[in-house]
This record gives C-alpha cells, structure tokens and sequence, in this order.
C-alpha cells in the first residue's frame, strides 16, 4: 500500500496592487502572493473528503480582505499575518508558508509611477509549532564590474582548455534570501523590515562593488560577510549567482585587437553559465531546515 | 510557377557589450543587434546559389569589428554605421535595416553596474536609395496613475455590462517609436541622439503623468502630441499601449467595503488586455511606409 | 498641431475553452482570441469623448458568447463570425481583425486530453469594405534535418571567417501565414477550413524533409512553393525561418575527432541566429497589402 | 566571523544535441545538462584560492566528450555516467548531482524530426558516499479531463464563497520525478531506462484519466500510487500539480445559459491557481534526504 508522505496545498501568484489614498501624494504596493498549508490532510488524499481543505479560493479572498483591512506594512509583516491567520484559524493547518514577490515603483508625481526594474523584493514567512521562521530576499538584481575580478590557478584536468584571466568583466543576477533572528509575533511586529531590508541591500551592492575578486565564490562570501557582519539580526543568507559570463570576441582574424583595454567589445552569453550557491551563517546559527516538500 | 515576393535575411539577436576604459570612470553599453538585409536575392531561392548571399555569420563579425572600431556613440548612430556599411559594401544588397536594442545600466561605482530595468531603449535605421530612415524608441516602460482617470460615456451593446467610472486606476506599457526628419548621413552624424531620446522620453512620462484621461485613447494621443509639438526634429511617432487592467476587488460578499478612498485592493490581470494603437504625426508629414515583410 | 494616423483598438488575448459533449466522446476546443477594431475613432483621441468606442470588456463578452451560440467549427470560421460581427453591428467600425490561436490537444480517452506540443495553429480575418480577408497560419513548428544540408559558394568579405560545409544540421522553428482566395461570406462558411490547414501543413512539411537543400532560403522557398502549387486555394504564403545552428563542438584540444559522421555532437545555440523571410506568391496574384498599423 | 555553510558550483544549461547516423535512419537526442559540484572548497570562497576548484568550463567540455565518446543510451545513465567521472576524477568533490533534460522530438523521416511538445523528460543523478540516487521525471506535461470531477464538502470560513459542483474540467500541468531502488553501478547500467520511463509515464497518464475525481489531492495521490503499485524499482514519488482553473463563463446578463451540457465555455486562468504537492512513498522506503543547498 503506497504511503502518503509529505505534502501542502495552497493558493500560488494571488495578483494584489493596493493603493494608498489617505494623502495628496498616493502610495502604491504590487504585490504577488502564493500560500502553501500542510497539516493532517490525509482523508483528501486517500478517501476524497474534503472537510479539512480551505479552498484555495477562500484562501485567495483572504489575502485581499487582509490586505484591505490591515494594510501592508511591509512584505515581511504581511507574510506573517497571513502564515498566523491560516495557522490560528484553521484547526488541520500546522504549517503555513507565506511567499511574498514586492514589484517596484519609482514615484513620477503624486499619483504616478513607473516600474523601476526588474529586481523583485521578496519575503517568506513560514509559521509552524508557535514559531515564524522570517525570510527576506531579493531576486533579479543583476550586477556587473568591468574590472577587479581575476580568475587562475584552478585546478585542471585532461578536459580543461580555459586560459587563465587577471583581468576580466564578471556578472551576476542575484537572488538572495536570509534568515532574521525575530521568531516571535511581537519582535516581529515591532521590527521596521523595510529599514532592513534596505541596510541588507546596501551591504550586498558594496560588498559586490568594493570586493577585488579572485572568483565569484569569492565574491559571494564577501558578499554574504557583510550581512552577517553588519546586521546582528541576521543568522543566515544563501546566495545563488550564476557567472553571467563575457567573453572577449577575438577579432584577430580581422587584423584588429580586443584585448581589456579601452573599447574591448565582449559577447553576453546566454548559456550555459556557471552557477554558483552557498550559505554563510553567522556562528553558532545552524542551517536552515528545509521545510516542506521542496517541490520535485 | 509561384513566385518570389518580399525577402529579407541576416542576423538577429547579436549580443555585444561594449567598455570604454580610458577614463577611471568606465562607461558601459549593453546591446542587442540585428541586421535584415534585402536586395536581388532570387538566386539563392530559386536555384540554390549562394552567390549573393553573404552569410550571416560575417554580419555577426562585423557587428563586433565595428562597435570596437569607431565606438558606439548612441544606439542611433550605430545603427545607422552598420546599415551604411552593408548597402555601401554588398552590391547585391539594396536595403539594410538594423534594430538595436540598448540594455540600460546604472552607475554603482566607478566600474560597477546594475541593471536598470525591464524598460529598453530601441532605435532602427532603414537605408534604401540613398536615404537613410532613423526611428528611435522604447519598449517595457511600465506606467501607472492612481488617480485622474475616468471611463464613461462609451458605446454600449447587447454585450456590455462594464459600469461606467470616474475614477480608476490606469496602467499601461508603453511601447512607442518615432521617426526622425534627419535623414542624410551628415545630419545624421550631428545629432546628439542620446540628448534626443532623453529629450522625447521625457515627453512621453510628464504627458503619462499629466493627463487627467477620460481613455487610454486620449492618454496616448496626448503623449505623441508632447513629442511632436515640442521636437521638432520628429515627423511621426507610433505608440503601442495595453490597458493592464488593474480591477478593484469586490469585498461586498465580506461585508468589506473596497471603494477607490484610501487603502483600495485591486486586481492586476494578465489577459487578456485592451490594446490601443495609433500614430501620431506632424501636420504635413507621411505616415512611414511600411519597410519590407512584416513578418507574417 | 500633431495629426492623427492611423489607430485602432481592440481586446488582446482572450483565452476561451469550449467542450463539445453531446457524444459521449467529447470534444475541446482551447483558444486565444485578439480583436482589433478600426474606423472614426478620432473623438477619442482629440476631446476624450467615447461615443464610438465600444468597450473592450464588451468585445471579450461576445468572443465568449458567440462561441457558445454558434460553436467554433475552426479557427477561420470563428474568425470571419467575429469580424463580421463587430463591422456590422458598430458603426463607427470600418475594419475589423480578428486574430485566433488554436492550441492543440491529443485525445487521451473519451473525455481526456494531452496538450500537444509547442505549435500552435493560427487565424487571422481582416474584415474592411465588405470583403474578409482569410489567413491560415502556424508558428512554433520546429523542425530538423540531420543530413542533406550544404551551404557553401556564399559571398565574402573582409570579415568572413564561416567555412563552408556540404554537409550540416539544419534546424528551424517555423512560423508560417497563408492567404486564401475566399472572400466572401458563403465561400468562407462554405470551405472546410480544417481539412485546409492540414493539406497546408503536410506540404511544408514533406518540402522540409524532403529538400536537399543549399541554404535555407532555398528550403524556404520549396516550402512555399509546394503550398502554392499544390492548393489551388492559396494565393500567398509568407515564411519567418530562423535558422536554428547547430556547430559541430571543436574535440580536437582533447584528441577526439567529431566530424560529420555517427555520433557527433552539436551545440544548439540560442542566440543570435540568422533569419530569412520571404512571401511566395500564386503568379499573378498581389502581395498582401498591410493592414492596419503594424505596432511600433 | 561568518561562517560558510553548505555550497556548491558547477555549470548549468550546457545545450548538447547528438546525432546517430550509423543507420540509415538516423537517431537524435536532444539534452540540457546541468552539473553541479561540492566537496572542500573553503579556499575558493575564503581566500580566494582556486586550487580546488575545477573550471565550470572543463565540466562543460567533459559533456561534449563524454557524449561523443560513450554515447548517451538514455538521460539516466548519461547522468550516472557524468556524476561517476568528476567525483572519481576529482579529488575535493564529495558529491556530484547531475541534471539532464530531455527534449523530444518526434520522426518524420529517415533523417527529419519535429520537436514533439512541451514536455520534458529529465534524470537526476546525485553521487555521494559511494552511492548514486537515480532520478526520473518530467515537467510540463499538461492533462485535462472535461468531466468526472467533483469538489466539494470542503471546509468553509468567513472568506468562503466558492461554490460546489459536481462536475468540473480539471486540468494540470504534471511536474514529477520518482527515485529508484538501484544505487550501485552495476544496477545503473543493467536497466534499460527507457522502458522503466515509459513505463512510468503511462501509469501517470492512466491514472489521471481514469481516476473518478474528488479534488486534486485525490487525482494526485492516485497517479503517484498507481507508480509505486506497478513499477517495484520506484521507492517514492513526488508530483507537483497546479491546478490550472477553468472558470465556466458567466453568460446570464445575455440571456444565454451555460451550464456544464454541451458547448460550455470556459475561461482558461492564467493567475493565480492552486498548488497540490506531495510525495507518494513505498511502505518502508525513507522519504528522499534534500540534497545540497535548495537554493535561495
């Protein structure tokens, strides 16, 4: 008899935009949401019985009325105020996980707005056992240096032809997320995210400016210091940076030089890249758990 | 015996990252080129004979001997090099056209960058017969006011049921190109492009901005009317605009009201949109002939 | 003062699903469906008055009820229905597009369905001055040839490195639109528009595969040619062929050959790629005049 | 000081064709493959030190040769192969997982081939301690069912208003992978992986098709029991099934009735749509350990 292992449910890319009116200049929030729940649901499994499956709809129409009601503070807040509605309310729920994409604006006037890039805010609240685990994030900032950035004496085997570089353009498209000390609801509640994130965004674009870089791992760790270093509230980041490589374009079969100096013209290559993930800890935190089914 | 109409080939997509050195403070440019060459091309059609067909994988080459040569002054001017050069340099070919798509940047530090956006400036010049058509542009600029916009007063039919408003949100991502009087390859050398575009961009964001707009219709007339009353430089501008509809959420079922006052939640759709499209031109001006196979 | 050109307005994007059940084996039907309407539209552009604009919420509404009234018999047909539909029925409306996507399914069981690939069958009807203008069309038809593919005998010039080759990987994603010679109401209803498409469709295939080709042009054009010649109904085709490269990988700095024969290994590129176009023509007949404004 | 946690490197998305021409029929396999590396790699983070650290580019490289030189019987055992080689040849790694998609294509002659679809079939290949976990999947295929679906007795709160039906179009795009019992090399290269996936497959598309629906939940537990009951090599099973939601349209306010009979329409979401995700395991089997940093 096949045995049912872990699982969750849940509501994925609730669209939200909510617009705040209450003063001459408007605020703007853009929002995507995705809920995911898992508690004793094997009865919908096993038998077809739904008695303890919200309908994603419902949890749909949630997002909005809290939205409405309670406002956005900040992408963390309102992740944790749904994980803690889903949780409290629902008597099968024992976990709720809270995804939270913020899209941003820049202000063109009172009431008007340009979206600034394709860089996504992101936050992840996942509430379980009395405790919400707080992630903030970004993705799809990506970031370059035309200088500063070495790459030699690796390791070689039969299959290696690369040349050694002292000099060369390196590019990446970050997507970070790191772990914040506050668990409990009142910590959570009183901590400006906004601020935070902030400071945690700065520490990642100067570590990645002022780092002179022997690889990109290199890179990433220094990259990772800086927020664990700067930001006591902090006790773990992960970073996954692909190597969006640059490759010189020789041009010497057209008589004409293209070497790192003034005007060297480089091909922006798609694929395949490098990739490179890590973890840094502030010491003493242990590593993330994974929670819930990482998907397939 | 069918016959050959409209043909065109070359390369799309070549992707070239220029960096200017010489100075402490580098300079970037990021680019996406493609090349459509046309001309007597009836043989390799019809008979299998390359004869006139210079490959694609040495327009690719000369994108890049170029932009390391004589630079990339603006997206324009480059475009206008390249197009110069193959009907100058391939008899066979009576017409070029090169689009360019400029990537842009932000300055982080000396030399460190980040993307900027989803928003990507374009520029397209068709030399045929001498002359040479220069069109500049922009793509993925997502805009949005809050307020100052209504939608009543409109056709109705057996199949209407929208309620009229006075008050919505309007969102739109604009994509629009205008073409420019210059046309000989001296003025064409002279203008500063760069100062052009920032000049009509500006244009087109303040009149967004500044309509209180009774249709996205009216919204995009008055965006080509600012660039064609205020440039001079500039005979026609084309303006694709989608309605991305930003829908107030009915909270009633909840007993919550969600009017368009303070703290509104609305719903962004995808699909499908409204899209409105139109020329714009200055009196006395021909609307732009269409220039070979629009694709099919 | 800045002029009006040419406009138009419409709903983009309209995703429709209908079923079939009155057997028990059921039938789906799954479509995307864009509508562009034209005429005097002038008011709501220059005063803002809306008059003449049928509200584009009002558009979708009819795509759906139409389509449960009088069924979808195919693409073309739903299309002319449409197109007929809005000319007649507004009339500020002097021209109407109506552009459908068919996505395919397989047939799994009496009421059960796996979508089919990456192709996609299209419609497009241009209704203007009492005549509807019919295209049929495909796009994300990829192909491949593993042999019978030179290309050598091409120009040169200073920059061409490009060895010539007799015998290549020739790959590319089809994207194809044909235009019949019914133009009237009882021809259109009358004509089996299904039975059309897949008399069209096995012809470029079978010219596909069944060339030997010297370049792509040449294969574009025994595409092309075989519809013509073979559909008496066809008057026009035109063809967009990226040329989809697969380079042998150079194994030479480790000792291992990778020529042409058994075995060899490719790299698929995705960008850029060449790009050839063209319209085949019935003799005497007039290439398609273009429609509307093209976007920007 | 911070501390560097999990971590790993590699290349992503190398694009591998090969062609089999030993017969007159040709064979084709179409590959993205993706690797990524772990094991003693500090100093590359730490201090800048790249002594441990293979080029991505010489993995690249071991792709191509490795195909050309042992072939690829099948995605799996091409992973295993891959996985095999760099951590036998490289001292630092400890673990190896290999990712290999699988792109389809169907025959349409000797030496011609379509693309068949947007599915995917991947193999995952995780070397570690003397052992390889082997993994099959796929992604992307999408599945519909016009009837014999149900949902309702759910649990309702204050934002419930979804309604119930008892018939419903159910439709997925099936994302799944499933592990296997073999772990030693001798088992890897026995068993013809091929047969094992077709296998596979067909009970996943049985399952949804004949499964008598009460919710998704239930459709999903059905399709991972009906592997785990047939193929007594598969351990557990993951599926990861969106549920893409298609909304009967309303049509009263025109008077048109549009019930679940014939011809309904519905309109296909895009955004948001529900989740269901969960592990099907064998009796005893252990659910999968996560391997290596999930990513941010």
């Amino acid at each position: 008899m096949p045995v049912l292992g872990q699982n969750q449910y849940g509501k994925a890319q609730v669209r939200l935009v909510r617009v705040a009116r209450a003063t001459r200049t408007h605020r703007l929030t853009d929002l995507t949401v995705s809920v995911a729940l898992s508690g004793t649901l094997d009865d919908a499994h096993l038998v077809g019985s739904n008695a303890s499956v919200l309908p994603t709809d419902s949890i749909k129409n949630t997002v909005y009325v809290l939205a409405r009601e309670r406002g956005v503070a900040s992408p963390e807040s309102f992740a944790a105020e749904l994980a803690t509605h889903f949780v409290a309310s629902q008597r099968p729920v024992r976990r709720a996980v809270v995804d939270v994409e913020e899209h941003l604006w820049e202000r063109l006037g009172d009431h008007s707005f340009a979206r600034s890039g394709r860089e996504t805010r992101t936050a992840r609240v996942c509430r379980e056992g009395g405790r919400s685990e707080v992630l903030s994030g970004l993705t799809g900032l990506t970031l370059l240096n035309t200088t500063d950035s070495e790459f030699h004496g690796f390791a070689t085997d039969p299959y290696t032809t690369l040349a050694e570089t002292t000099d060369r353009v390196l590019a990446t498209e970050v997507t970070a997320r790191w772990r914040h000390r506050a668990e409990r609801p009142e910590e959570i509640a009183e901590t400006d995210w906004n601020a935070a994130y902030a400071d945690a965004r700065r520490r990642l674009l100067a570590a990645f400016a002022g780092t002179y870089s022997y690889s990109l791992q290199q890179t990433l760790y220094a990259m990772g210091s800086a927020v664990i270093e700067d930001l006591p509230g902090v006790l773990e980041i992960r970073l996954s940076l692909p190597n969006k490589h640059h490759f010189l374009v020789d041009l010497s079969p057209f008589g004409v030089e293209n070497g790192t100096g003034d005007g060297a013209v480089y091909l922006a290559a798609d694929r395949p890249f490098g990739l490179i993930e890590a973890t840094v800890l502030r010491e003493g935190a242990e590593e993330r758990i994974p929670t819930g089914p990482a998907g397939p």
